[in-house]
């Protein structure tokens, strides 16, 4: 398989992978839900290239996760912002950050404190199901063909 | 910044990025919580190449998500099993499927369902807070710098 048909393969991993399975594009939303929005700050955060970034960028742009939004006239500027679906991936980056917090820690301790701000508290983010509430284990879960599953 | 330097940055993100950020790399993990543990049965289904393969292999053994255990002796033949760190990969994964099955679904549905073999019922992953139990929205979690903060 080649990876731009990855994203048609019927598998959910797969679909999202081919959206968001790159490298720069996973620190990109990362640095997107730490509020940075415009194209020279993601560039000196990241130190990727101009080209790289723009390529990102224009990606997640299409695809819907970013919007591209003009926030001066003249001279145009834009920045990125994510929408609802982009948003939406907020569980795939904390699900990320919590496995780097727990297995690639140093001695210093974690680079960052997540607060909710619901409760106030310092937190670790805790996969659930959402019928009973439970927190959920690999070994607690089974799988079986769904109704778009391939013929 | 290059590539093989992003796993020692001081954020969890990146050394998280680091280890799967690569797209064979979760879909690959993606089979392993699907039970699959041999070479042949990962190449027939990736439809990947044997030496990107064996490479992506190699660094998951490296990295200890995956331990490689030998299940025959004459001759010797190994398979591949998630270890504890790996398992512990499951939200990522799960967060993963969830966006491609609410935001990349076709009309047909799900390609997969996911039972939660505790409670027994067809379920979502949620995303929650360890100390309130409510599920974490990105507009509701703050960010501060941690002990293990680039100085």
């Amino acid at each position: 398989m080649r990876w731009d048909e990855i994203g048609n393969e019927a598998c959910s991993v797969a679909r999202t992978v081919g959206v968001i399975g790159d490298r720069w594009t996973l620190l990109i939303l990362r640095d997107c839900f730490l509020g940075v929005r415009r194209f020279d700050d993601f560039q000196a955060r990241l130190g990727v290239t101009r080209h790289v970034l723009a390529d990102r960028l224009k990606k997640l742009v299409e695809e819907g996760i970013l919007a591209k939004v003009k926030y001066e006239d003249r001279p145009p500027r834009y920045d990125y912002r994510l929408t609802d679906d982009g948003r939406a991936l907020h569980p795939v980056i904390m699900a990320i950050v919590h496995w780097g917090d727990t297995h690639r820690v140093t001695k210093k301790g974690r680079p960052l404190l997540h607060t909710h701000k619901t409760c106030g508290h310092v937190f670790d983010p805790v996969m659930t199901c959402s019928h009973c509430a439970e927190p959920l284990t690999a070994r607690a879960v089974e799988v079986r063909p769904g109704p778009g599953a391939a013929a």
